[in-house]
């Protein structure tokens, strides 16, 4: 396996996970209140987890949540509360959003660096340093900061059907760790990812995974949308990757076009891990450094960010 | 210029964008009404359509709206309106939300063909059948949808600042329809499409024409989210296309990277003209018939789609 530091960062997972859910009760000033209406924003990687958590809550019966990249947020609308997520705790277009809604309503924010203007824009932070990170590309954060958040809907007895509690995932995320790649995969010319629900932030995760740290070409969609376009795509040498059950008859379809079909039994988050790995292989199979992508800093601050 | 049909429905959007405008009168009854809260659905270019709409609607204060994958609707939402844009009419994940909405609250529908079973299911469609197409790609259709929204939006005076009246933008599309095409656009490798506010959603199905009509790769965002990880794919040979203006200092780091920028002054629907003719020239650049693309059909109908 890789010694990259985002390989040894994908390894902790499941350590990182159990000790989301195990200092829940230590974080819980900054997350939802049950029947509240919530935006949840984020950039990049913490918008997919954002959108992962608001379907998540929502269709586990919380409340309405809606998912925002930072830069999309609709002031014109009113929330009970708006969480943020941040690695860094210094993304411009978060601290911007925060900074103008100061005052007007509640705020949240989970992040990894207790250090950061993050603390101060937001009412409540729950800080999760020890997912904090040194790749460039996230990972364990990211993955940290949802089992955060379904821990959260574990406690509250509100997880939607079918979603397995945290410790489940974090026994599946041990197998995604040593689960062997699929030569097929692997060596794909293109990935199309797929997800329904709360996993079509995973889908859109793992391609910007596979963009960031490999260059790759890949894409994501809402499983049932797949039919309406992106299979145009699929063929020999391309592959179609589904996180959770995909719906019934696009199993056959893919085939039908000749493309490879890579499902899982695993928790759909778990897989997740699976998509990060496959990032790394094909990112060192071409002679990329996966800690080092190109053309990306850890924190993107803007000196001309709108306020 | 290309003699495909698809060519041919593309050159007709400033007509039918007008057409769409000056029958506004015998569609308003399937349209949303001020204030109200609304949900728009579609499938593939449709999703698109609705995504730009409920952006465009929201923003100039006509009330909160959002767009969704009609196969991803929160049925545990309430609005006060759902409208559906189906080209087809028979479209499968449209027609069960319709169905399961049926009686509960008011919906309406955008079609282009009135004897298909959406003008059971909607309690009032809006019949552009001047739009229809023989395409299995959409382009008229959906722009004459937008269109006739747009038309609506502006005879209610609340068309958001800077968004101009239809007849300017039918008057920028006689111009998109003849303006060359860069290039270093034709011969891109691949293809980043941004835009913010309204005109995300024209980014992704400036993307969508792409993958659907050539089989290119193409990716799209909202513009900010650019530099959280879709920068890493900006080389030389690459494209970086911007629907309206892009954010400050963005264009300066496209060319940072060697990227190849795309802007125009044209008014953003008319914009993704240029988008649909790149995607015609490409594909026959290929010996493609944009006309019959690989493994799509004109609607997705399912047999097995849930009810």
């Amino acid at each position: 396996m890789s010694t990259t530091r985002t390989a040894v960062e994908i390894a902790s997972q499941p350590t990182t996970w159990r000790q989301a859910a195990r200092t829940l009760p230590q974080h819980t000033s900054a997350l939802p209140r049950r029947g509240e209406r919530v935006a949840v924003i984020g950039c990049g990687t913490s918008w997919f987890m954002a959108l992962a958590y608001a379907e998540l809550r929502e269709s586990g019966g919380h409340g309405e949540t809606d998912a925002f990249a930072a830069s999309e947020f609709p002031y014109g609308r009113r929330y009970d509360r708006v969480v943020a997520i941040t690695r860094s705790g210094t993304t411009s277009e978060v601290l911007a959003v925060l900074s103008r809604l100061r005052g007007t309503v509640p705020t949240g924010a989970v992040t990894a660096d207790p250090t950061t203007p993050v603390m101060d824009l937001a009412d409540a932070v729950a800080v999760l340093d020890f997912a904090d990170e040194e790749s460039v590309v996230q990972t364990r954060f990211a993955t940290t900061a949802l089992a955060l958040f379904r821990a959260h809907l574990e406690s509250e007895d509100a997880l939607p059907e079918g979603v397995a509690p945290v410790e489940e995932a974090a026994r599946d995320a041990e197998q995604a760790l040593t689960a062997p790649l699929d030569e097929n995969v692997r060596t794909a010319e293109q990935i199309t990812f797929l997800g329904s629900g709360w996993t079509y932030g995973l889908a859109l995760e793992a391609g910007l995974k596979m963009r960031e740290a490999a260059g790759a070409w890949t894409e994501a969609y809402p499983a049932m949308e797949y039919r309406h376009g992106p299979i145009s795509i699929t063929g020999p040498g391309r592959v179609t990757w589904g996180f959770g059950a995909l719906p019934a008859g696009l199993a056959d379809e893919v085939r039908k076009v000749g493309g490879t079909l890579s499902e899982s039994d695993l928790d759909p988050l778990a897989d997740l891990i699976r998509a990060q790995r496959l990032a790394v292989a094909v990112a060192e199979a071409q002679g990329l450094n996966p800690d080092t992508p190109r053309n990306l800093t850890r924190s993107v601050i803007l000196t001309d960010a709108p306020a």
